[in-house]
């Protein structure tokens, strides 16, 4: 790998100087521990504009960690949550959500990595019988691990379903921004306006270094978010440097170019590979991720060139991100190299 | 609270400016995700230089997750961590420990923060019984909580007991650059050498931004830490940026000066308190913690001028702790402010 | 060991003829399992005749799992349960209660096992800091693990120290019927009336073979105990045979007749060796164990005709346990033989 | 429901005469609790001739317990196990083996209930990395919850695929009496023979009251199952009663009787239905289960004479269960009563 950017994933990218300068602003002298700062409480105002004053905002390390600690905000151990089986909790996380929820994953196979509640009612059994999990939480990802996005409108359905059933709606919006850029909504349109009950929103993929937030619009004496977050060790002691971050992204709408800019540079992917003959895209390309169907020997080559990761070894689907630094350039580059691999591999 | 220097914590402090540096300088392109990096290479080549080539080094996002993560690669759930009653892990974590290791805390009060052979011999009850949880690791913290050091014999003499019996060492050193400091001694005097087997370094306090270590002498593929790292949501994935801060700690003996430093004012706040008539310390100051003994009408007056916290309510002892941007003018306005409420109200 | 009666523990002895006559009884064709059966129902009717119409009962296998389940309906994982230091809860359930509920346990040492709202207040520390596990359940073993009684008056002092501040009292009562036979109440007394939100009623050690209950008066609904005894392996398949042994016992007192009886050959034996010369007793005989302080030699020549533990070596407290069956022959040979050996080695 | 004779589960039957007679024997004078005593070493030395002098037994209370106990042996939090979509585990214990062990299921789709080397290797992805669980255990069902019976060289395949992994196998019993009637084989044929590490047998649906045992082949010292069922609750205090229920079974071969008489009956009952016109089998009858598919309409008029559980809404296939007690007058009347339903409904 040549340290040069690379389409293997949007964690790959490295810090958006608006953040970094956020953070180097937020240092010098002695502020209270564990968020009672007053860097913090500006980064909460800031969430509370985008998400809404009813916006109980959490902030925390990593995706897997905001998504367990909203999770575990919503849940008992014998309640279950309802994902597709794709979805990164149930994939990428190491098992984190059963090891300490203690709740099973009930998984959905989707075609597009969407759930919709017809999908949902069938995966909902057992409600009422003590040999069943019970299904409590419907968790979707925004935009979804395979570059798609869900509709307001599809977001809505399922909160209307799940709460008409007394359960509840998360969304893992480890990338949110993409999906507000690419649907042309703010931010807030994918909280309680919509139904959704707890989300995370992702800063790193953003632009951020290291800062997610889990956002509730559960009432807080219920959730005890503030207990949950520091028990499952996500409570970071010197929390003005997380807050910086989300000033950082959240003002001036930094988080939106950011986002915009990398579903400009995958569809610029999509639209270049997809007229190389013999490429086809996997899925429809409606946030920052290019799913392609290559010959192994093609992928493999490719790969020589730009790091990226294989999707499906089974179907050869491979996966290329684009993050906020990704320049015209390197995807030129990147479409040119599996053109040529293609006629030579193909 | 006026933004300037207080002694709340060593964690209400800002980050080093060789640490800011380190993450400014780790910027730029593309690099791989969760650790695969060269920043982080370099981070752990560094962390071996300090503690030897027989430590695995994995790094973390604060002292929780360090502790609980060290713990778990050491530990089943019917095995049992015997630590001091005011240990970190017992009183400080929100229960993290027990709620994801399944573990019981087999706690003993000290005299000074420090347990012994005798103290341990005293808890470690029920072995070969199945109604009793097994005790298996034996945790001490260094610097301890209150400010006190174990000497490396002490240390060495725990790790002898447990090892005769089949059990484990493990070391919360949040405070180790500290111990190190006032000791005299190398990183590496606290780990195989002293027959530590797992241990936390703990960078946050140091002066980084968020950065622990958990570093293990425990056979690898029997820790499983790599796993246990993830599913433990401690995983980051700009690595880079959390190796960057310790490569700035640990090259230069910048860790050892911010230290040092933060050790020798808190030696000139004790020296300065105890001069004041009708103050005493509750415990020798041998790390960055000052711990005295005020009538309450004189804390409460104290910390109208300077933020810090009562350690014990019952006994009238509070905490000032020191950290590596702590100067004379403010343990001198400190000490004097102490006299005046002293004779105003004490 | 003569396979005749011992004064080793209340759980070595069989089962009363009373309880097997109704296991027997209940044996027979099909009924649905699982507790949907004309049995249970039957049970259920007459545990609602002893504790009132307001409790919510879940029978289970064993004490351990009575406790777990029952706490585990009152809390969350970063809640505490406040007991004593030597309550069963926590030194003789290997660590069950820490690995299941993923609580901590508050330990408070106490002189005679009992509880007081002011040894309870002391040790409620921390209520609203995230930092620290947030005291939920204050949880009484009655009768206690040495021997002794709570008055009903005590008990509801409990009650209503925690409901003060939103907690709630769970009732360890794995020799609850002692303590009703001691103090002459009904089972009822230690319900609702008293203030208890979530009891474990004993059975085994009352006569039958494995027979638990939790009786709840926490709201159901909050309570979810139907989901919580499956998830925890406490629903028993073949449920008729663990109601029956329910039916036997609540059915013309002979829960009382087994527990008293129990407690006056207790009583007996508390009388005669505490007129041996030199033997004193530990605690007040005010259920069906007898707790006194020998010499080593003693303990030793002794256990070779009558089994029993020694409750703390380090005191040289021993425990006697009479049951249903102890008879008055049992209780004067344990008696003149201490009195031998107390004259010869004491 | 008339008290008869139903087929809706073989734990709807009651106890077996021996059993029940065994258990009556073994009450009397005061033994040992937790096991120490001689009924639990005669149940034992049985086992260890059933299933060889490396077995290594601990007997347990129902079903779930004996499975999670024994994943629980053999398991880190971060290592999965592999299972059949309608595995018990996975669909009947409301999530017990992921609130315990902590660990993720990964469930494979099967024709018939069995899993394959080929089916598990396409499960068993992501070794080695750290964002996924690890794959450790495969766990089957003998015979399989369908009523299929994996041949002893299937359940080598399985083991061999496993070993040269350096994973195990598992294998839930709860009707291994069954299997082995069918096969023709003894109980130890499922052993380490077979490559099994670690087994549940299942006493209840065979005739006992509430009878499990974990069988190990797993170095003892590994599996820590002392401690594990103790933590788990599943250890009895009167140990006596359970281990009696297996000496009956395990004694002139009344495990065998029992389950050949319900094979038979299963058999006869397979034969009887699948001559009525519109009626087809869903599995093949190789245990003491049959699985039809019938019209609603059907299954809802037989179910008012004879209780039966729906097996599966979607495709309206029944399952009906034959048990230890079952008559060919039974078996005679179900058939003609699904000949009349077929007639008037089908």
């Amino acid at each position: 790998m040549t340290g040069a950017r690379t389409f293997a994933s949007d964690n790959w990218a490295g810090i958006h100087p608006s953040v970094l300068d956020a953070m180097v602003a937020a240092n010098g002298d002695h502020v209270p521990a564990y968020g009672a700062d007053p860097v913090t409480a500006r980064a909460i105002a800031l969430f509370k504009e985008h998400f809404g004053d009813d916006a109980d905002v959490y902030l925390a390390f990593n995706g897997t960690g905001a998504n367990v600690v909203g999770l575990e905000s919503m849940l008992r151990p014998f309640e279950a949550v309802i994902c597709a089986e794709g979805a990164h909790i149930n994939v990428d996380e190491c098992g984190a959500p059963e090891r300490f929820l203690g709740s099973k994953l009930i998984t959905v196979p989707t075609p597009d990595g969407k759930l919709t509640p017809a999908l949902v009612e069938a995966a909902a059994v057992g409600v009422g019988d003590e040999h069943h999990v019970q299904p409590r939480v419907v968790s979707i990802s925004q935009s979804t691990e395979v570059g798609t996005c869900y509709l307001i409108d599809e977001i809505d359905a399922l909160a209307s379903w799940a709460h008409a059933r007394g359960m509840l709606l998360h969304l893992d919006g480890a990338r949110l921004a993409n999906a507000a850029a690419s649907l042309g909504v703010g931010l807030g349109a994918f909280g309680s306006a919509a139904g959704v009950d707890v989300l995370s929103f992702g800063g790193t993929k953003n632009g951020a270094m290291a800062a997610e937030a889990v956002v509730s619009f559960f009432p807080a004496e219920e959730s005890s978010l503030r207990f949950i977050r520091k028990q499952s060790m996500q409570l970071a002691s010197k929390m003005r440097f997380v807050s910086a971050q989300f000033i950082a992204l959240l003002t001036d709408d930094v988080w939106r170019s950011n986002a915009a800019h990398a579903n400009s540079m995958a569809r610029r992917l999509a639209e270049g590979v997809s007229q190389v003959p013999g490429v086809t895209l996997a899925y429809p390309t409606e946030a920052n991720g290019v799913f392609a169907v290559l010959p192994p020997a093609v992928t493999a080559s490719v790969q020589e060139v730009y790091p990226f990761y294989v999707w499906d070894e089974s179907t050869g689907v491979v996966r290329w991100m684009a993050s906020f630094d990704t320049t015209e350039d390197d995807v030129d580059g990147l479409v040119s190299t599996v053109a040529e691999m293609m006629s030579l591999h193909g």
